[in-house]
C-alpha cells in the first residue's frame, strides 16, 4: 500500500494492482446500473477471481436490466480510524449460464445475502479499475 | 422498524418515514451521477435534515457533473450480523451558494472526510426514497 507522506495532498490516487489487493480484501460492494438516464444503485455480495467481479443475484429488476444495460460500474470502499479507501470498476456485466462456471463461482466462497430459492451468477469485466486512499480528519 | 416474520421472505421493503430515521443514523453514503450513459459513484459523508441529504464535496469533476447533470442516486447501507438494509434516494442536486446555510449545515455536523482546503456544499432533494431491510443467512 501507498503510503502519504503529504499531509497537504490527503487522497492518494491507487494503481490497478493496488485496487485489485483492495477488492479482495472486501466482502460487499455496491452495483450502479443506468436506465433511460436514472441510475440505479444495490449493494450485493460479491467475491473477485483473476480480476473479475462476480456476484449474485436473485430474479428481478437488477438483472433485467443487466442484460438490457449492461455497462455498470461497482464500488467498494471500507472506512478506518483515520484511513479509508475507495476503489470503483466500471465494466460490462453478464448473465453466467454454465453450471460448471456457478460451480467455479460457488468455490470461490460467494455466499448469498439473503435465503432467496433463486439466484443468477453475473460476471463483471472490469475495462476501468480506479481507486483512492484517503487520510481522514481526526475528530 | 418492521420485523419480518416470514423466513421465506427475507427482503422487507421499508416504508419512507423508516427510510429517513435509518439514513439519519449513517455517516458515510455514495452519491451516484450519470455522465452520457455512465455512472460514477464517490463515497461522501453526509447529514440529513427534513428529509434533505447535504454533503460536502472538494472542487472537481464531481460537482460540474452535478451541476450539468443534476439528477442523482446516494445510497447508504448498513450490515449487521444477522440482519442488513439499504436505503436508495433519488433526487436533485444543487449547490448551495449561501454562507447562511453552509453555517446551518455545519451546525448538523457535518465533518469533512479528508483536510482538503476548499470545500463546496450540495444538497439532495429527494424526489423518491426506497429502502429494505434483510434477514442475512447465517454461515
Amino acid at each position: 500500500m501507498t503510503e502519504n507522506p503529504n499531509t497537504d495532498d490527503p487522497v492518494v490516487p491507487l494503481d490497478e494492482e493496488q485496487c485489485w489487493e483492495l477488492l479482495r480484501t472486501g466482502k460487499l460492494g455496491r452495483l450502479v446500473t443506468v436506465v433511460e438516464g436514472r441510475p440505479e444503485i444495490y449493494p450485493v455480495n460479491y467475491v473477485t477471481d483473476e480480476h473479475r467481479v462476480y456476484f449474485r443475484s436473485g430474479a428481478g429488476s437488477k438483472l433485467s436490466e443487466l442484460v438490457v444495460h449492461a455497462t455498470v460500474a461497482f464500488e467498494v470502499d471500507e472506512i478506518h480510524e483515520d484511513s479509508a479507501w475507495s476503489v470503483v470498476v466500471h465494466g460490462r456485466a453478464r448473465l453466467i449460464r454454465s453450471f460448471g462456471d456457478e460451480a467455479r463461482i460457488d468455490a470461490l466462497g460467494l455466499m448469498p445475502w439473503v435465503p432467496t430459492a433463486k439466484y443468477d451468477y453475473v460476471e463483471l469485466t472490469a475495462t476501468e479499475i480506479t481507486g483512492m486512499r484517503l487520510v481522514l480528519v481526526k475528530h
